[in-house]
């Protein structure tokens, strides 16, 4: 049987490289050939497990299943956190099939596929284009990271009237003050120290809050209007008691970190201001694909670090963002 | 100066009756005799404050200032927790004058005013009219704890085909079972033991889930099709961690008790499948007045103790309500 090259977690936290039988493809499975995969901290949250890394992935279609309908070899395609969803529950047929479920999410099925690999086998349901004026290697890091941050904006209801808080920035961050800016909305980023300043008023960030030293009452009588929305996007979550008083009424707060703590807020504030906590995970695929046509028309494109895509090229770009020296999402290149 | 008489708090919690100047009229404010007054769980927060207490008011128009333009003497009205906004934002404009920042709310403004007296000032813009079908005793627990639920399901959009989780069944509780059983939701109710299913039933519960005794595991096997909707009515936090797994995808908490601790939720569970905790306070009056419409039409009533109005009465209603007694609302109405 052929094979073709994945790169796996250990339970040391190494970097393994192995392989994966290449199927006979069957129903609407499609053989991707990598060109690209972005790095995201959730991989970092799985590689001590024994599973094929990476879950932004870019690249070429080879070969198609006897059931595939609209893609053909030579389409380039890209893929994120979802593989398959049932099709047939309420979520699924509302629009909302990154609830399904049954849904296959990375981390919890299909572990012998990944980004970090030469190739994959996924379902066509799951396989977006990507737009022809976005390269593969811009398009890998859209994949989790922008459809995540672009989602929460989008099936939300966010406004252009909006001001939108961002708070971090990094991979999904940068992305983040992209989009919302894009959508007219008055964005606000909040970050550690002033050193991303520049790239945040670059990227289309209206304002740039430097919070260190500054306490909750500084914030707060410096932050003029209230916002309407707060994207959290740092790898911990924030002091949410320094954060909830700088919310308008009516608002929404987009918890997106990674944690493994309880969320802890105050009370009062949220209930005397009708504020929302809005949990909130990747996208759903007709919003994925508007993600992608929005960042086409908008010129939206991460800013990227590249690494090869080899066990050395992996372990290094994953040290790089658990460093928090990623600028701002890695991108693994199969070597030529 | 002619006086009124009204009830306040102080700092040993024993109730003091006193009195208030009666203004003259001016612009249009509107001299309301009370007939009946809602006892709710905040007027026991501020029972320890130098205030006239109550706020879920119901009485007659006595006269009026020269400004007023819809009411008139004999008119039946009430008013709740909410006295006055400034009708320029953009929250007034919109519909959400329940949070203009310059709104007047029980416990912040109007402190010599409340519905434990014998007489109130209240601008005719928040004063809201009564339906025939309904006594000034009914109305009364409305004007809060009804709104309250009523807007919870309103404002934020609950379908009719929403499964519905009530928990507590008090004063806020018992309306919200009616209110959302007559929206033709699928309601479940969650209440300590067995004591009140009956009652639940003959509200409108479809279903009954006495939570003593049982684990977060056996509470998700049992509950069937997990909830779209949670109300959380008691006067305490629940165990989130219990609560949190029986929602649905895309669903939506309101937590409605009251608490001076911060709120802790699992925050895993909260993203991967994107619930919402949505605060919410009171209702805007457009929202208030469809409640009182939508109470006429369905019947709607509270269940209700009668206490006179009078420093003995308010001291035993607010006993029973502490000791966990009252069945549902108590109700204090003036003596004769």
């Amino acid at each position: 049987m052929p094979t073709f090259t994945v790169y796996k977690g250990s339970s040391d936290g190494s970097i393994v490289k192995s392989s994966t039988t290449r199927p006979d493809l069957s129903g609407t499975q499609v053989l991707v050939r990598i060109t690209a995969s972005g790095v995201c901290g959730t991989d970092e949250h799985y590689r001590q497990a024994d599973m094929a890394l990476g879950h932004e992935g870019a690249g070429i279609v080879e070969d198609l299943g006897p059931a595939v309908k609209h893609l053909k070899p030579g389409d380039r395609v890209g893929w994120g956190y979802e593989h398959d969803n049932c099709g047939m529950c309420t979520m699924c047929l509302s629009g909302r099939d990154h609830f399904c479920p049954s849904r296959e999410f990375y981390g919890f099925a299909n572990l012998d596929q990944g980004s970090f690999a030469s190739h994959a086998v996924w379902k066509e349901d799951w396989l977006f284009r990507i737009p022809d004026s976005i390269s593969d290697t811009e398009a890998a890091p859209l994949m989790c990271g922008g459809a995540t941050v672009f989602n929460a904006l989008r099936f939300y209801g966010i406004k252009s009237t909006d001001r939108v808080g961002i708070m971090g920035v990094g991979g999904l961050g940068h992305l983040a003050i992209q989009f919302a800016s894009k959508m007219g909305c008055d964005v606000v980023v909040f970050s550690g120290t002033d050193g991303k300043r520049e790239e945040a008023v670059r990227l289309g960030a209206k304002e740039f809050v430097a919070m260190k030293g500054k306490g909750a009452e500084e914030l707060r009588e410096g932050i003029g209007r209230r916002l309407d929305v707060l994207l959290v996007t740092m790898s911990r979550q924030p002091d949410w008691s320094v954060m909830l008083p700088l919310m308008a009424p009516d608002s929404i707060i987009f918890p997106i970190s990674i944690s493994q703590d309880d969320l802890k807020v105050p009370y009062d504030y949220l209930l005397q201001w009708g504020v929302r906590i809005q949990g909130t995970v990747v996208a759903p695929r007709a919003v994925h694909r508007q993600m992608l046509e929005f960042a086409a028309l908008h010129q939206i494109k991460p800013m990227i670090n590249k690494f090869p895509l080899t066990q050395e090229g992996i372990t290094n770009a994953m040290q790089t963002l658990k460093d928090g020296k990623m600028r701002y999402r890695g991108v693994l290149i199969p070597e030529e």
